[in-house]
């Protein structure tokens, strides 16, 4: 939603003669965005526009200057776009301007009775935050170029400007390192980015006008470095990859008591300094588990003998010495929550996984901030629950102007512990779309209906653009149903979700195997179901009419009928298949809650309230159903459970 | 289906244990295909197979010898596959039977109550005609190199041998030629092909065993070439490319007449000759329309000269000047019924369009032929219907052994008046799996049930490949449908066809404008609707059933309440988009069907006759649903005829 928009009269049609002219500045990114958005266009119109000649283009694109060759944080990014029934003009004092203009035009194009067009439109619009990033994980899961690419694709559509690259954990490490080749070649499975595929995969980022900064998370989180290089450790090795093999599944972590790592870190961190442009350089510092510096002699003697106390400050110490390192290289550290100390300079940047409390923390002491709290996408909340986090809110909010200004924006998270290539981008999107809305609209943007009528919209756009966030599920359903049609498999998937937050695995289970095959139901189906809101919105609509809104009462009816028939239907094919059979009861609860709903429309229909022995029964069914089947949740349960205690509590 | 399949006992599990052994020869065209056969695999399972090192590889592949750099005509594919309940070997003669095996093994692998695995069973394969192709024409809408790689994946795994690349026909030349130009440069729009890419992709293609065949076709179907070059055409210009601008659309032709024709072609077919490696050289030569020869004194002067009889004869004779250039080259020629003429010699191949009539003729003159007539897939005819064609049948079946022997295959057209790199996948697949099938595999192989059956894993198979002809529909059909849920688009889109044959443009439409969109329900739905074959089927059990199978009666009325009630949730988006207003009269005649056939049930159930006035009104809807509606077909409405006619002829 753009900062400003005023709507016009008529509509601007979309047909083979479109065409586009760049009348001021240009250059080769503007070039390649101007072909990208035509083929963008094309995809999503179908017509195979052909380059025109011609004195009267459709659409004009004018930038007063170019961008930096290397992209600034804060660049102007701001745009005008006018659309009438006649054509549209792009006005932006920058290129990459224009280029987050172009995107707004391609979402203002849509399917009318009488052909493709764009409304008539006067928008001025420029973001709210000047960092607008994502973090994607690809040492728990290792994500190939392609698809990160097309990730790219996706982010530059809703207009985010930053990808955090997580490029090390304890389960692998992804760059290569010329200098210190057993990095990947002992610390990965073999999966990780040559430096010529990074350069160019930034030139794909920058070219979209998005920012990469890499992330190297010490000293914790830092098992695969050990595996080829165990003297930087604080304890003693040989350590596996986790997931990798057999444990102990402590977390190992650098020794900052010994110059020789700071040596190292010198090396490593000129190396990839060079190899990542970008002006931030995030060293994680996040969840450093103190247990081998309190188990090493070495560690605590180095303590006493800086008149430290605690670990905290040996980290800070690290901190400080790794800081002055990312400085020597130009660039501005980054560091999770805990890097924050009062002996770091101003300059870092404190990014805050932990919450709004911290990240106001941090600005009141003078220190940059970025919010990540509430954007975890791995949790599998719903859209509307980020699009609810704002970084000014809460804490933030009493800040003064001055404290405000050290908000840079946030991030969204993709953690990599449940993705696959195959199913990662239905974990970004299209909820990332929500939270990219959150960082450039006004704060003042929060109707949740209007979010999730754009939010469906952009969806559409971003399969079109490439994106398989929908259609994987399909893939993967099919899979799991080998030769079956799945129907009746689809409805399931429909009105279910993972479990959310980190309840998937306990740390009872041990060890998370980073290569076993993630193709479970939970794995194929969307974080959030729409079916589920859909209906539950359509019960609230009963309800609130008294139960007397026959239109909705008719289209919830059929829902439950058809959910209670679903289950005859699906079972033979759960049954057969080895990765269906732990679903049973999913679908056998689903249908009961098919029969329960009906029963309950039934008596509110006659104004009967429901017995009290079919109640209990009712009940009973919904409490079980409401548990996690196959480490996933049925969302249908508590609207049912609204129409049974309805129809119950209901007075003749 | 194999040559010759002994089915075993048990099943070998494909777990993450699964490994390969390459134990006999072997060569980077069959180290890449190893390496293509478990990403397939992996793709299939879900399972991120990783490199094992260890004593009991789970495959062993063991190949005598290696393949022909340059891929030959009846080169050895033959192959014997044993797969147990504890490992699987596949043993050929070459690196390419290797590889037809290893299809094989991805299709054995299925989805079991206990895990992915493959059933125990003995295979002895080896195909039945050594040419088994399919032609993609590229002329009338460009196909990029990157939807024809997906698609030679896609014959791979069917064991398709030859790709006949149709690359010149009067809407576009797409080869360059270094040496003219203007081919390409005025005789396309300029989406056409660069030598560069063209050996790259006939590498790609050479690498999954498939032979790449070029056609430029002349002296007819080629207006393209007399854009740059109108001195080669028998009439007089200037000449535009048809459906790129103004008429007229008389089809222009060669002059055979003069020599500098015959100059041209020696240096352009020296030019091809050496950028297509295959043996075999396409020339075209069909309907070539005689008007620009009737109409130039000089083309009848010559005919009258030489002794001629009339312009086929005239054809004759450049195809004999023709031939020798060919021949020069090393290369066989090919070319279309109309080249068989008795002055050509033995040595050219007759591609049939025609008919198999004229197969068996050719073969019985001693000229070799491939088939092609029944197995177009742009007339949109089911997969039964191709599978049904014989290259032996018919007239060819009263051959002599040794005439037999001269027909070497047949090859599937994929005529492309109608699709683009969006929908082209689903105009081929899978329905070309089955005339695959039907040249491999042994005459004798013609259930349709079983084929239908293997086509539907096949399919799947292909999606997880990267084709997407399934895939495709859903995107087109969310276009139409802009922010819609699509759940009722897509139950009309599952029940109707595109017209047939040459149905959907009459000539009375002038030409055709092959720039337009292509996204009508039109090009967006399947050519064969696998829910109308299954309803028939359903009506076929019942009514053998003597109207008493109960199971068949529920799901037939699941479906006619379904498609009853369909047409009031769609209507309401119909009449919103552009594209989908024409299939409004299509969505209500789906819903009288409905209403039709329950009612029919009905008179069935209580085995009362059905009143004459009901069948009259039901007949008259049905004939009207019989006609085309925005050029598609309703195919479910003749079972509900049978049902109707059922329910009105029965007895009390």
């Amino acid at each position: 939603m753009p900062a400003s928009v005023q709507p016009g009269t008529g509509q601007l049609p979309i047909n083979a003669s479109f065409s586009v002219a760049v009348t001021g500045y240009h250059d080769a990114s503007l070039d390649s965005e101007v072909r990208r958005f035509q083929a963008q266009l094309a995809r999503q119109s179908g017509i195979p526009f052909r380059p025109k000649t011609g004195s009267s283009p459709t659409l004009t694109i004018h930038a007063d200057h170019g961008r930096q060759a290397i992209q600034k944080l804060g660049e102007d990014e701001s745009y005008e776009l006018t659309v009438t029934d006649s054509g549209a003009k792009l006005a932006a004092p920058t290129t990459l301007g224009a280029m987050r203009g172009l995107q707004t035009f391609l979402q203002l194009v849509q399917i009318t009775p009488t052909g493709f067009a764009a409304p008539a439109v006067a928008i001025k619009d420029q973001p709210r935050f000047p960092w607008r990033g994502t973090l994607i994980d690809v040492s728990r899961h290792f994500i190939p170029i392609d698809v990160l690419k097309r990730n790219i694709d996706g982010m530059a559509a809703v207009k985010i400007n930053v990808l955090h690259w997580h490029l090390s954990d304890d389960q692998g490490f992804r760059v290569e390192s010329k200098i210190f080749p057993k990095l990947t070649g002992m610390g990965s499975d073999g999966m990780f980015y040559t430096q010529d595929e990074i350069r160019d995969f930034i030139a794909y980022a920058h070219d979209r006008g998005i920012r990469v900064m890499p992330e190297f998370d010490v000293p914790g989180h830092s098992r695969s470095w050990f595996l080829g290089y165990p003297e930087l450790s604080s304890g003693s090795g040989p350590y596996t990859l986790e997931g990798g093999g057999p444990g102990p599944y402590i977390d190992p972590i650098m020794d900052p008591t010994q110059e020789s790592t700071y040596k190292f870190l010198e090396k490593f961190v000129a190396e990839m300094a060079r190899l990542f442009p970008d002006a931030y350089f995030h060293i994680g510092g996040d969840e450093v588990d103190g247990k081998q510096w309190d188990a090493n002699p070495k560690s605590q003697a180095f303590i006493h003998a800086h008149g430290m106390k605690n670990n905290q400050d040996l980290q800070a110490y690290f901190n400080q010495r790794l800081q002055k390192i990312v400085a020597k290289n130009h660039k501005t550290m980054v560091g999770w929550d805990e890097i924050l100390h009062p002996d770091l300079p101003k300059t870092i940047v404190v990014q805050s996984w932990r919450g709004q409390e911290s990240l106001a923390a941090a600005a009141k002491q003078g220190y940059s901030g970025l919010l990540s709290n509430g954007y975890y996408l791995d949790l599998m909340r719903p859209a509307a629950r980020h699009y609810a986090v704002d970084p000014m809110a809460n804490a933030a909010a009493t800040l003064a102007p001055e404290e405000k200004g050290r908000i840079l924006g946030g991030e969204s998270c993709q953690w990599a512990e449940w993705v696959t290539p195959e199913n990662i981008d239905s974990h970004i999107w299209p909820r990332n779309a929500a939270i990219a809305e959150r960082l450039w609209s006004p704060q003042s943007v929060t109707d949740v209906a209007s979010m999730y009528a754009r939010l469906n919209a952009v969806s559409l756009h971003l399969e079109f653009l490439g994106l398989t966030h929908r259609s994987a599920r399909e893939h993967m359903l099919h899979r799991m149903a080998g030769d079956a049609d799945i129907t009746e498999l689809r409805n399931l998937a429909d009105v279910v979700e993972p479990v959310k937050d980190y309840n998937r695995w306990s740390d009872a289970q041990g060890p998370i195997d980073f290569h076993a095959p993630l193709t479970r139901m939970l794995d194929a189906v969307y974080p959030e179901s729409d079916v589920a809101r859909h209906f539950s919105d359509l019960v609230q609509t009963f309800v609130q009419s008294g139960y007397k809104d026959q239109a909705a009462e008719t289209q919830i009816r059929t829902w439950l009928a058809a959910w209670r028939d679903n289950d005859a239907r699906l079972h033979p094919l759960l049954s057969t298949t080895f990765l269906l059979q732990e679903d049973v009861p999913l679908s056998q609860n689903l249908s009961a809650l098919g029969v329960a709903g009906l029963q309950a429309l039934d008596y509110l229909d006659k104004s009967q309230p429901a017995p009290d022995s079919w109640k209990t029964q009712q009940i009973a069914l919904i409490t079980q159903a409401k548990l996690r089947q196959a480490d996933m949740l049925l969302m249908v349960v508590a609207p049912v459970q609204q129409l049974v205690e309805a129809s119950a509590s209901q007075h003749n």
